[in-house]
């Protein structure tokens, strides 16, 4: 019981990490509108959680200018991926324990 | 994308909720220090999180006297069940969606 418990990586605990993650294992490269509009999210509470995964190195930022505007988009680490990887067997062990016990 | 993660349900995102849970989904009643020595606790730690869920309706809580010692059970209520196993079907619908996608 605790063993998967202690895979579980408190990085991704929130929703709003676990969707962020989810889009950037898809797409390479992912903008802010994208993601906030993806994930309807307000600018702050989604800044404030890829700040977080950024701090873990589970992301990076690249600020660039599209014509004159600013454009900053993200785009997950090796460390994320195979971070993130581990979290959902994490969750799928928590899941298969208790629909076996049930 | 957005439909799992609103399923999500942010009462059980900390790890220790879904411990806390996993374990009263098996057990009818479980009393703080098997719920403490099971999931590797401090007190502190783990009577906060039993709050929440309280507070939450997930959870209820029995205080009864084995001889003469206080003895304090917890047990997971009809909707906590309820809203825990949807917690597990939207992770599992998170997992399915990624692992397809990579």
């Amino acid at each position: 019981m605790k063993d998967y418990l202690e895979n579980i990586n408190k990085a991704f605990e929130s929703r709003v990490r676990l969707g962020i993650m989810s889009v950037l294992m898809v797409d390479d490269k992912v903008d802010f509108n994208t993601l906030k509009d993806t994930l309807q999210l307000t600018d702050g509470n989604l800044a404030s959680h890829l700040r977080a995964l950024e701090e873990a190195e589970y992301l990076r930022v690249e600020k660039q200018f599209v014509g004159r505007k600013p454009n900053t988009t993200y785009y997950a680490t090796d460390a994320g991926r195979e971070a993130f990887n581990n979290h959902l067997d994490a969750l799928e062990q928590l899941i298969l324990s208790n629909r076996k016990d049930s």
